[in-house]
Parts: structure tokens; C-alpha cells; sequence
């Protein structure tokens, strides 16, 4: 493939915060160029750019032009840094956060950009964090349940009120006006790739995670009537078809063109989504190869054989990962969140200062500290629910627990028990797919958490195995980036390409047996922990007293502020 | 009583850190000067003086000189501050923190006095809170308990490593040699009043409470024996039948008239323990007035007219707290230690600098954000065992849990539950009492943290009763003069003199039936909390494992440093 040695192709990751374009070698997948965009609006949680309308609580949305201005502003950047001619470039391939979605006309204009909509918070991008739809996501659990839906099981018995079919409920339910408008119900991830390439497509993976299509179909206008007589037609809104991934969506238009500085008519592969794609990144895409992304949350994601019902993970779907292998999700709520989260309540000052005179970061001298105590010697066990448990419990209800303080329980010893109980956590989904009949082959890490040697090595020794480590800062948008290469042709499918262009270190980090002894025993009782506490019954009373008695009288606006910035 | 206008008495409270010397006008109770002299050696927990022979794990120390030194200089020092001439001093009285207990020669000089005996760790006063003869209490429990001795229900099933018998056996067996020079094991609070009076007297109070002896007896030979022969003869060392409180121990030596400026003659009352003449300072010595001395740890004592055993309570003695009656006393372990542990070592710098710009403490910014919640906000409930259980489990080795962290959790939050716990846990002693026939009429605050209006607030709300607060911010040296008073005959007895010279406010925080209704809510799940981890299945483990791995290689040493400094 000595063609490939001049050609190359630009990733796009579409992040909670930011986008960030890549340009890659395709013969190799170097990485020789970047730039990274910040959104102007971030994510919109208190009241909508210019009309200021004010957003009720757990409500967060995005702005589509900030997402155009990453492919205005990063995508010529990352290839003037890349010092390669414009015309070197084959091929455009995108990520995006997901489930992150917005109503659209039947031409892709997002209804927040029509004239008399932009002051209709239902009217904007409902971004993956939007949580405000959790009332109707119960709806369509309980309604699921009670009929029996073939597709329930598939998603751990319990789909999210982060999915298209929830947040979709919702807008029915609280603006008709703009459900009925919505000619489009579509990702973000599709909806970047209809800017690039005029062409409406929808890929596979968030059409099967988050928009419950399975066995070739939505679900059945009868449930959907169950749940409002008026949603029954809600899969007309979610188009054709969904392509696969590493597909050519289609070809970049001349106003593309005219955006990126990247020649009209390059390749442009299907939508995808930032978790996903990272495992071609990773070279990660067999059968067995689980890829945790560890960021602010953890997303694990697994191509296997055989279809399984494997209790509380977040999604099984055909195809999800990489074509003709079943694609499982799981996911860890809160894990660097957590970190920064601690970081930023819970460390006294005297800790900041000395930090800052050794030149370190908070999170890098308690890690110093935690890393220098034998296992256990903290005397604590935690459980790593402080943004609710994806998998395998499926409750996003469910707080923090901290068990052992003692006066003499330092901040390193907890922030050490924090991390232990995201280790904890991840050994937990581990053991639930091994359980189910699907057995994880290698565990490989990537995301922002991969830079903490000590975390990596608690992981190790909790997992008891070894840990592959991504070797890629940016991973998604490299992922993204091996895509394109797929959708232009230079590649057969995802796997021969991500043989050639992704990269990890396998076995980067090796259990210590001694360590994971004593893992052991704080596994177990982290097991006793969970399951005390999982059914929820303490943690759903505390909850709902906060949120009777903290709620504003008016109802709107959230009392406290539950933001944390990405930390990845 | 014309004549005790011009009459004085002063009190001297031998704390943990310091002594503490008042000086009381005899017909009212005015506090008319004071002077505190902090203990040149504090605590002794790592190095012995002088020699630097190292401590063992859990050892806590203190030097006899520190206390006479408070002779020396508190004492003038207030009676320089009240303006008046020391011969319109009466009595002088004392308390001690206890079990604070010491070998020393049949005539009063300490073992660590003693030449060739100072570098042995085992000669030196053993605080109240030398934790290091664990297993020996341990033993002294499992021994009474196959035996059924008769004692151990009145000490709620379990005594204490802290107190007298189990210190006196860890001497016997670890230093036999100490244990044979030893002819006398005496409380601190005794050893004073011997110092000043030049007369071996032993009381009524600690006797009872830390060295079991009940129905006018120690524990039997057999007993003794069946721990250790040769601790058979034990209480031969614990000196005469004691003495009754407010009873007059004897007359200031000219020795100690010399130290304290003090005319020699004057009436020195028998010794006691800080918590139970404060029940005098706050005039409620009557049955079922519950006095909670409230600072680093709280101590709960009330007299009662009837025996009954109640569980998990610290001890009941007959005449313990005022002759006539039965004194109960119940504990909780850590209290205003639990809220200077979390500021020191779970609060941001922006929250030391915003309390610094205000001229507040962090511990009064913390209060004025977390008294801004409605009840149940935080959607937290947290176990008050940071520094164990003393009631109603009479268990040192628990530990803290909090329940209910999100990412949202702010510091005030979670030290608002803390202060709840606490509530929590001293509802959970008068229940208990309650339930066992002994009814709680009045609930008294005494100690440091009455300072802290809303922490008074939240007790009598989670309480559901009115809360009566002492007058007088040194209750332990008002009620030893009070003592002091009755010695030296200007009243009756100490029901009289603290009516004349006792102060508290009744119902100074009444409770609000609306907050009260959510607390009753939060307090059922602390109960299902405390149920849960009570039987330390998990706790213990955790200690134990910390235990393991951070013992360093030779044994010796304390790893962590669990001294926090009194906040009262």
C-alpha cells in the first residue's frame, strides 16, 4: 500500500466540550497534525443563548453551529499544523458524544435555527447529559416490561433516559408544536455527516444503542401508541435505513469543501460515536477485546460472537462495533468525575499548596501519596455510584457510599479508595460478561485516565489481569480518522485497517499477585457493599428527600449546580 | 449565706492539653477570675521525654510535672486575675479527665519519678484515651462474661481498654518489673488531691466507673487470678474504701500553699472527673437531668433514682455523680473530633480563604452554608463512629460511613450530616435509656460546642425536645469549686450549692415540629445504617486489614498520627 505513504485522512471527534480534528497517515495511521476547538456555548444548561429562556433542572443542551465551527476552524488548522498539502487528503470520517440529538426539518436544518423556534428550549440539541427525560424513560421501561418487548433484555432490561426514545417522549409531551415541526429525530453523529456530505445517512451503532433498533426494526407502532397515541409514528422521524460502519456515507460537498479547505468529493464514512470508533483506534476490534474508555466516565466496549443477554450492560447490537460481530456496551457512570469531583470539595488547601511548590497537580501529588500506601492499609472501601451505576445496576439514582473513615483517614486515602472503587466497579461488569457467557480476552484502557501509572497498575491488580494500553492521546478522533480510510477504500474493513493504523501496548501493565491478594478481600467487601445498597431502597429514600425538600418552589432551575468540567 | 459574698473557691479542671484554674465567688456562683496553663509535653505518644525510648502503637502518656506545673501557675495566675486577696479562699477543688491513671510508690511519687524507672514507658501516667491495652480488655471481657460476674451488665456488657484494670494488666504483663514497684495504681484525679493534701483518698466516681468497683467491691481474687495470677492482688494497689463526692479530702499542705499562693489549711474536696461535676455547674443533679458535656468526644451523665441496666451505657454507679443517687454515664466517642477532622482534612482552599475574607473560622463558615439548607438537601446520611462506638455498642474498632455522595455534594453538605450523625447518635443513647426504664427529663448541653447554635438547633430538632444549655463556658472548673464549696462547708451538700452557684438556661433551643418530622425520617435511615454495620462484620474487617498491611516491620510505632488536636 505504498499509495498510502502520501495520503492521509482527518478524524473528527465531536467531545462534550470541544471538537478536535486529527490528520493521520493512512498507511501507518502517524498522527501528524491537530487542532482542537472549543465550543462557544459548551453545553447550555441554565437558559438559551440569546432569547435567554431559562431551562428547567437536568436539562443540557448544545448549539449546532458551535459543532459547524469545528469543521471551519480545527479541521484547516489540524491540517496547516499537519504541514501536508490540502489535497493529500482522502477522506473525512466523524465521532460524536451520543445519545446527542435534535429535531430537524426534512432538509437537516436544526429546528433551534427556524425563524420563531429559537426561543423553544424542545427546539435545540438535547445533548447525551440531558437528563430531564428520566420520567419518560421510566414510562417506556414499565411499558416494556409489562408487554414483554423482545428488544428489553438487550438493553441490561432498562433503556436510558439519555436515548432518543425518551428524550423524544419528552418533546411530544411538553412541546407538541415542535415534536409535530420535527420532520428529523436525528444524531448529532448523522447530522455532521448530512453538513459534510448533503446526504442523509444513519448509522448502525446509535440507531442500535440509543435508538433501540434491533432485528431490522424500531420499536412497534403499537407500543410506541401505548405510550402516547401520538408517538406511534415516531420512527418515520428516524429515516432510512441505517448504513454500516466504515460505509461511505457520501462525498464532500463544495460548501464542506468550502468550510474544511479539504477537497470536494473526498470520502466521507458513516456517523459513529467517540466510545466506538476508539476501539479500531486501539486495534481492538476482535472477538474478546475489551476497550474502556476512561474519561470523566468509563465506557467499555466489546465485539463478541455470539449474541448474550448479559444482565446491566448498556447494550448488545449486530453490528454496533464493527460489522458481522455482535457489539457489547457497558459503562461506568462517573469515574474521572469522581476524581475531580473530590479534588475540587474535598482536598484542604494545605495539600493545593504543597502541590503547587513540588510543581505538581492536585491529582498528581495525591496520587503520589495514595500510590506510596501498601493495599487495604487505608482501611476504607467506597462504592463508585456518585453519578448513579450504568453497569450492571442500571440506576441512575444511586449515590456515593464511603465506608472506614476514621480521624486519622487523610485525603489520599480516600482519593485511593475512589479509584479503587472504579476498579471495583470495572471488575464487577468484567465478571457480569464472563457470567453471561462472554468471555473478555483482553481488557486494553484508553481515554484521559491512561496518563495515571498508578491508576493503570490498581487496575491491574484489582482485575487481575493484564491491562493493553491505547497508544494514542486521541484515540477517538484517530478512530474516526481509520474510518474515513475505510469509507475512501484504501483499507478492506475496519479490522485491516485498524491493524495498520491503530496502535496499544498490550500487557502494558501486569498484575502484582500479592496485591491482588488482598484486592481480593476489599472486592469482597465491595461486593457486600453493592449489594446492600443496589436495590436501592436507602439510596432512592435520601435522594428523593433531597430533591423534595431542596426543589425551588417554582420548579424551574436547578438549586445546585451539578456541572464538573471534563477532566480528560 | 451573708458571709460567702466575700468567699471564695477555686476550681482546677485537668484537661487533655491543658489546666484549667477558675475562681468562684461562694454565694453565687460568679466566675470572678481564670487562668489556663497548657502542659509543657501535652500528650506523650511517640518518644518519652528526656530518654526518647519509643511508644508503641495506640500509647497515649503525660507527665506528672505537666500537672502540678498547673498548681504552680494556672492557680495564682486566676486568683491574680480576680482581684482578690488569697485569703478570701475557702476550698479548693479539682477534676481530671479519667480513666487517667498512674503507678507511683506508697507515698505518692510516680513510678516515672523514680530513678532507674523513667525511661520505662510502662512507669509514666497512661491517658484516658491509651488505647494499647485492647486485648487485655478484651480479656478482662470474655473472662467476666463466661463467669457471669456480676458487674459487667452494669458497665453495659463491656469495659473499656481505657479504663483502670485493663491498663493495670497490660503493665503486669509487659513489664512485670514496673507492676511489682508499683504499690499503688491511681487516677491522675486522686493522685492531685493527694499532692495537695498530702493524704491518699480515692473517689467514689472514678472508682466506680473506671475500676468496677460496685456493691462496695472490686472485682474477686478469683477473678483476677483467672486473667493472670499474679494479678490476683490487683486491688491492693487501689488504696482505701473511696471517698464520697463533695466529701473533704483534707487541708493544703504547706508544700502545695507554697505552690499555689493558696492560705495552707483550706478545704480540698475529693477528686472527680470532668464530665461529672459539670452536672453540678449546670445545677442539674436532680433524677433525669441528662448532662452532655459536649466537646471533642461527648459524654453524657444523669442521675437516677433506680438501677437499671441499660445496654451499651458506659457504667452505673451508686453515688457516682451526687451521693443518694444511681449516676449513669453514656459516651460517644468523637464528636467536635469528627468536625475538626473534616476541617482539617476535607475542605478546600477557596473555602479557607472565602471564611478568611469574611473574619469567619472555616468550622463558622461551614455552619452558615450548611444552616442555609432545608433538612434532608444534602441527601446524605452518615454513622458518627469516626472515632468508634462507645454507646450504645461499646465499640472502638467501628468506623465512619457516609452514605449519599453525588457529584454535587459540597463540603457543607457533607458537614452538615456529620453534625446530624452526631444528633443521631446521642437520640439513639436516650431512646435506649428510655426504653430501659430510665427516664430522660431534661436534656442539658454542657462543653465547647454549645458555642455552635445551629448544632444546638439541629439536636433539639432531631431530638424533639427542648434543650437546656449550661451557663457558664468552664463548666468542669465551676462545678469543682462548686465541690470545693460543699468541702468546705458552705453548703449542705452538692444538690444545695449547685442551686446557689450552678447555672444553666432551660429550653434555650426549642425544637421545630416541621424540621423534626424530616429528621425523624433521616433518622430511621441512620438506624437501618447503624443496624447494619453494627456488628462490625465489615468494619472490623477493614481495620484489621489496615491494621496488617500498615504495621511497620518492627511493630512499634504509630504509622498514621491520630491525634487531632481539642477544638473545645
Amino acid at each position: 500500500m505504498n499509495a498510502n505513504n502520501n495520503s492521509y485522512v482527518v478524524g473528527v471527534d465531536f467531545g462534550t466540550l470541544s471538537g478536535r480534528a486529527v490528520v493521520v497517515r493512512v498507511s501507518d495511521g502517524a498522527e501528524v497534525g491537530t487542532a482542537v476547538h472549543e465550543y462557544a456555548h459548551r453545553v447550555i444548561e441554565d437558559r438559551l443563548p440569546g432569547t435567554g429562556t431559562r431551562l428547567g433542572p437536568d436539562w443540557a443542551l448544545q448549539s449546532p453551529e458551535d459543532w459547524r465551527e469545528v469543521l471551519r476552524v480545527a479541521v484547516p488548522q489540524a491540517v496547516a499544523a499537519a504541514g501536508i498539502s490540502p489535497e493529500q487528503v482522502i477522506g473525512l470520517g466523524t465521532d460524536f458524544t451520543a445519545c446527542t440529538v435534535l429535531p430537524a426539518t426534512a432538509d437537516g436544518t436544526p429546528l433551534c435555527e427556524v425563524e420563531g423556534l429559537t426561543a423553544r428550549p424542545h427546539a435545540w440539541p438535547k445533548l447525551w447529559k440531558h437528563h430531564a427525560a428520566q420520567p419518560h424513560a421510566d414510562r417506556i421501561n414499565e411499558v416494556a416490561a409489562r408487554r414483554g418487548e423482545a428488544w428489553l433484555p438487550r438493553y441490561g432490561g432498562r433503556i436510558s433516559s439519555e436515548w432518543a426514545f425518551a428524550k423524544g417522549l419528552q418533546v411530544l409531551e411538553e412541546d407538541p408544536e415542535v415534536y409535530r415541526r420535527a420532520e428529523r429525530w436525528i444524531e448529532a453523529a448523522d447530522w455532521i455527516v448530512w453538513q459534510l456530505t448533503g446526504v442523509e445517512t444513519r448509522n448502525v451503532c446509535t440507531a442500535g444503542y440509543k435508538a433501540i433498533h434491533q432485528d431490522g426494526a424500531y420499536p412497534s407502532e403499537d407500543f410506541l401508541a401505548e405510550l402516547n397515541p401520538a408517538f406511534a409514528a415516531f420512527p418515520a422521524k428516524l429515516g432510512r435505513e441505517p448504513a454500516p460502519l466504515g460505509g461511505l456515507a457520501g462525498r464532500l460537498t463544495s460548501r464542506a469543501a468550502g468550510w474544511t479547505g479539504l477537497p470536494e468529493g473526498i470520502a466521507i464514512s458513516v456517523g459513529n460515536v467517540d466510545a466506538h470508533v476508539t476501539a479500531a483506534a486501539a486495534d481492538a476490534v476482535r472477538p474478546g477485546q475489551m476497550v474502556a474508555i476512561m474519561g470523566t466516565s468509563t465506557c467499555h466496549v466489546m465485539p463478541a460472537e455470539r449474541l448474550a443477554e448479559v444482565p446491566g450492560m448498556c447494550g448488545v447490537v449486530r453490528d454496533g462495533i464493527v460489522p458481522g460481530l455482535w457489539g457489547y456496551e457497558a459503562g461506568q457512570s462517573a469515574v474521572g468525575d469522581i476524581f475531580a469531583w473530590f479534588v475540587e470539595t474535598s482536598v484542604p488547601g494545605s495539600y493545593e499548596r504543597e502541590a503547587g511548590r513540588r510543581g505538581q497537580t492536585v491529582h498528581e501529588y495525591l496520587t503520589e501519596l495514595a500510590a506510596a500506601q501498601p493495599v487495604g492499609a487505608h482501611g476504607l472501601v467506597a462504592l463508585d455510584w456518585l453519578g448513579g451505576n450504568r453497569s450492571v445496576l442500571v440506576d441512575h439514582d444511586l449515590s456515593g457510599v464511603v465506608v472506614g473513615q476514621t480521624l486519622a483517614t487523610r485525603p489520599e486515602d480516600t482519593y485511593r479508595a475512589l479509584i479503587e472503587a472504579t476498579a471495583f466497579g470495572a471488575r464487577m461488569i468484567v465478571e457480569t460478561f464472563e457470567a453471561s457467557g462472554v468471555p473478555v480476552g483482553e481488557f486494553v484502557a484508553a481515554g484521559g485516565l491512561i496518563r495515571n501509572r498508578f491508576l493503570m497498575q490498581v487496575y491491574a491488580d484489582v482485575l487481575r489481569r493484564p491491562i493493553s494500553v491505547i497508544g494514542s492521546e486521541q484515540g477517538c478522533a484517530l478512530g474516526s480518522a481509520i474510518h474515513a480510510a475505510v469509507a475512501a477504500g484504501a483499507y478492506a474493513d475496519i479490522t485491516e485497517a485498524a491493524g495498520a493504523m491503530g496502535k496499544r501496548t498490550e500487557a502494558a501493565y501486569l498484575p502484582d499477585p500479592a496485591r491482588a491478594d488482598v484486592y481480593d478481600r476489599l472486592y469482597a467487601e465491595y461486593r457486600r457493599l453493592h449489594d446492600h445498597f443496589a436495590d436501592g431502597a436507602m439510596l432512592h429514600g435520601l435522594r428523593a428527600l433531597r430533591n423534595e425538600t431542596s426543589a425551588p418552589a417554582g420548579g424551574t432551575g436547578t438549586p445546585v449546580n451539578e456541572t464538573i468540567e471534563e477532566n480528560a
